[in-house]
């Protein structure tokens, strides 16, 4: 037997979600069944979609469950196992965040190789928020040489990583993160135009002024505000990829509304949500990038790091505060 | 020397357009000269996005100028011809809308065969506003067989056209205009389920009776409370083509805001817009499709008509006003 804390939903958040929604508990874990490993995580990743999670609502990802363990990206190593295909010591992937330890069947886990790279790298630009930011320029915004591109939500883990994959291709990369150590951090990878958005009382303005031709792709993070300058700022024939809108997401209802949608149409825009599972068809393309891009030293990934399982929930819920640099991760092991 | 009124732009309007922003003057037209001819207008359109080039606002057409003759499509007969390439007697097309006569270069007018439809059909459903339903559906909105449909506008010039183009090709359709009478056309013209906004105060609501499982494709002319709707009951991958937001045309600022922009990342939405003469290649197979369909009778047509230049001014705010079923003409012959 061995002790696993997890996190549970404890009850479901109205509006911006607080430590009370979450409850730390220990449970015992027997020694795994026939087919079964046991594992122990040594980082889980926090991430703004989880937020849809804790509400009851049938979306494109299950909901949490009140009173059981929340689930979320993971990475840690084997501790026992009664499968062939696993051995203790192995490093392994998993979606069982949120708890020090589980037992699963072998097939629940990936063996991770790491390339060189960090584990938690996996968690992060090496993982699903990589991925995201590759598709999201990639395919959905169809960047092509030259454009000009804007990233909103810029030193987040996905934003950094779109403006450092725009600035790789060659791009003109305006950036918009609220601080002073964000708007530096931009600058150190390269972000031609940085922006604080909290400094600004006129962010189309500022957008229009990094960009006085216009931007030709807009990498959507964030929402509101950020939307309505990428809707003015726009280039005829602009691409948007609206791969998340933080603002938006502890809203109790519809929010104030994004003005400016009917430059859509005179400008010929394109706007294209998405979630990165529906594209993990790249996934093969975008681990040979971003491994030729990480041997040559172009990428400086940033992390923020909490410690224990006891500062998940502070992690999670510093997300919507814009706590994070980089990638926000809880440390396990 | 023969007489000709025309409609000069006298004013820019600040918000909504008034009677006064108009000026009907008569001009003399000498002969044409040397390869020019001189044409009578027997129609002239009124179109929405005309309330754009009032502005002096460089968008994708240029402004109307202070004091000069407003544009647009009319069709007429050549009165006099100084070229070889037109007779008198001929029936043509050009963009010298807003008068009753011109003299013009003969490039700058365009034969116009009928094959058998009335002359302003091509200002209609066989002309600009026809192409733009069919490029919106076909070509932005990438239509297919199943597809659920929502138009708004549904009963003006370009939504009919996209409607009964929808249920010529099978689809079940929503159709959303103002008023018992276009209900009663929408029903018609085969729309499935025909949404008059005006009496109801929900409209995601009503949009959502009409297709429970959600809309798949979204014909948009209105703005504003149409597009929540159609956010709203959008089903994943729904597409949207943005022809046109009439509730938005004469705002002074950016207006209230559309709000749910945030579905469009959890239902992998796409928006796009649109302007019709960037997809004129796609003319010829309108053209067909359309001759076909109106030799089989299966299109029903519908045109608000005013008689004489002096009415064209009124024609056009009427647009605002949703006063037109199908398409607003000026009789000018």
């Amino acid at each position: 037997m061995t002790t696993s804390r997890e996190v549970r939903l404890k009850s479901r958040p109205h509006g911006t979600p607080s430590p009370e929604n979450f409850e730390i508990v220990s449970v015992e874990l027997p020694d795994p069944g026939p087919g079964q490993v046991q594992v122990r995580n040594t980082w889980m990743t926090v991430d703004p979609y989880m937020r849809g999670r804790m509400n009851d609502v049938r979306s494109y990802t299950p909901p949490f469950q009140l009173g059981e363990a929340m689930q979320g990206g993971a990475v840690g190593k084997v501790v026992k196992s009664a499968d062939p295909s696993l051995k203790e010591g192995d490093l392994v992937q998993s979606f069982l965040g949120w708890r020090e330890a589980f037992n699963a069947p072998a097939g629940a886990v990936q063996r991770l190789e790491t390339h060189g790279l960090p584990p938690q790298a996996f968690l992060g630009y090496a993982g699903m928020p990589g991925l995201t930011a590759y598709v999201g320029l990639i395919r959905i915004a169809e960047l092509k040489d030259g454009d000009v591109v804007f990233v909103s939500g810029a030193a987040g883990a996905v934003g950094s990583l779109a403006c450092q994959i725009a600035k790789i291709k060659g791009h003109t990369v305006i950036g918009s993160a609220g601080g002073p150590e964000k708007v530096a951090y931009l600058k150190e990878i390269g972000v031609d135009h940085a922006i604080d958005y909290k400094a600004e009382n006129d962010l189309t303005a500022a957008v229009m002024r990094a960009a006085p031709e216009g931007i030709d792709v807009y990498f959507e993070n964030v929402g509101g505000a950020h939307m309505e300058a990428a809707l003015m700022a726009s280039r005829p024939f602009a691409r948007f990829a609206l791969c998340g809108m933080i603002s938006e997401y502890n809203n109790t209802d519809l929010g104030r509304g994004v003005r400016g949608l009917i430059m859509a149409v005179g400008k010929s825009l394109t706007l294209k949500g998405f979630i990165v599972s529906n594209h993990t068809d790249m996934q093969a393309a975008f681990v040979k990038d971003l491994a030729s891009w990480a041997a040559s030293g172009k990428l400086k990934p940033r992390e923020t790091v909490k410690e224990g399982i006891e500062a998940a929930p502070e992690a999670f819920l510093g997300l919507f505060k814009g706590e994070n640099l980089g990638k926000m991760l809880v440390k396990l092991g």
